[in-house]
């Protein structure tokens, strides 16, 4: 299929890597910053551009990967164009395109992405949306060129899978740099828990996590919640979110 | 070396089962419960007792593996021993044995354990500490024969180290499962996030979690962050955390 990219952060990057393996050409980088889309069409052997009148209106798929607070403008700014639009993500209803164009869906891959870290796309699940079913038929094909993983839903529960997302990832990790600061601060390498954290994720990939739970406060030891909170005196924030998160697992589990 | 197990929990049966496998001989297991030692023993072809009159006096090392809270009651109830006593517990301190031992230590695996769960012994850190250098040298040895990854460090320095864990696994884990919940309201099969779930996990196996932060709070995308709040709203405990991490993330990285 002929691709046009329209972004060029971190998803525009890893799917147009993908899409250019698979067979596909991706015709142009659109981004509002030329250097940007300069930067990641050299990747992709791609035009950049920066200006919506110079756009390949030839393609078969558009993808509007930029932030989501940017895709209503993109989407009035855009000329109309014969391909199906798609966007990519989470927490945007695929509404926000039918003002303006008629084959229209979304295309969103329910991973993380980091500047410089490779990602397996294949295993990534890609959750699609479509206008019509024609559409879906053209929105899978790409898909499914690239993962192994595609289903479709409804914008509705799409939100809920992102907040999901938040809550498994984003959260997690963030948990994980509050535990690196901890161990900073004692002068031990973050290595130290490494295996800790990949065996915690690899248990609950053969298991639900409501029937793994381990720690003090699922045996709601509270001797042992009350040793940390005095521990984590030096560090407010720390012991506030300790607190809620310990609350909550006796809470589940009582 | 023979050693006698006391406690017939998750932690001492890996731990029984890893030692068999290093060709070690295990004595005895102990519990409060003669039924539970039993159905180890039976496992570790060792004689099961719940009488501290029984216990074998000529071990090499005794494995003190019960809730932390019982830790001091078996000290009290254990006769003498020469062989080497450790605990395994990440936030009780060596000094809870040398009211009562001449040989002590601590011998904490940093994993977590569930049952049923086979778990990679050979690259769990094994965190020792020791009363004297000599008994350090056989805690090392035990602790060698069964893991790559044996550090010592400091009872000061071990409780940081659980409470880092805590973060790191225990509420990780329940983050997974507010996900689960999420995702089981809406008829998505969790499946669908085990690929995010295992993949930010192993991309801190090689970066630091704070340099791979990802999501909206990060981005300061405050319209998504209001988005997810209005759909939090039949999970008045769910958005309490989510409006506490995303804040926390917004603050760390701004």
């Amino acid at each position: 299929m002929k691709v046009v990219l329209l972004g060029s952060g971190n998803v525009a990057t890893h799917l147009g890597k993908a899409f250019l393996n698979a067979g596909h050409t991706v015709l142009q980088v659109w981004s509002r910053n030329l250097e940007h889309a300069t930067a990641l069409s050299t990747v992709l052997k791609a035009e950049a551009i920066d200006d919506f009148k110079l756009l390949n209106t030839t393609a078969d798929v558009y993808i509007l990967s930029v932030v989501d607070d940017a895709i209503p403008d993109v989407v009035r700014a855009m000329p109309a164009v014969k391909g199906v639009v798609v966007h990519t993500s989470g927490s945007t209803s695929i509404d926000v395109l039918s003002c303006r164009f008629i084959h229209y869906g979304v295309f969103y891959p329910l991973q993380t992405f980091s500047k410089g870290v490779v990602v397996d796309l294949r295993s990534t699940p890609f959750l699609v949306e479509a206008s019509t079913s024609d559409v879906l038929k053209i929105i899978r094909t790409l898909a499914d060129s690239i993962s192994e993983n595609v289903q479709s839903c409804s914008s509705s529960q799409r939100i809920k899978i992102h907040i999901a997302a938040a809550f498994s990832c984003n959260f997690t990790n963030h948990l994980y740099s509050i535990a690196e600061e901890i161990l900073s601060d004692i002068d031990i390498d973050f290595e130290v828990i490494r295996p800790l954290i990949l065996e915690t994720a690899r248990k609950v990939t053969v298991n639900l996590p409501s029937q793994v739970q381990t720690g003090p406060a699922v045996r709601n030891d509270l001797r042992i919640l009350d040793k940390h909170r005095a521990e984590l005196d030096q560090y407010s924030e720390w012991r506030r979110i300790y607190d809620m998160l310990s609350t909550s697992i006796i809470n589940k589990n009582s």
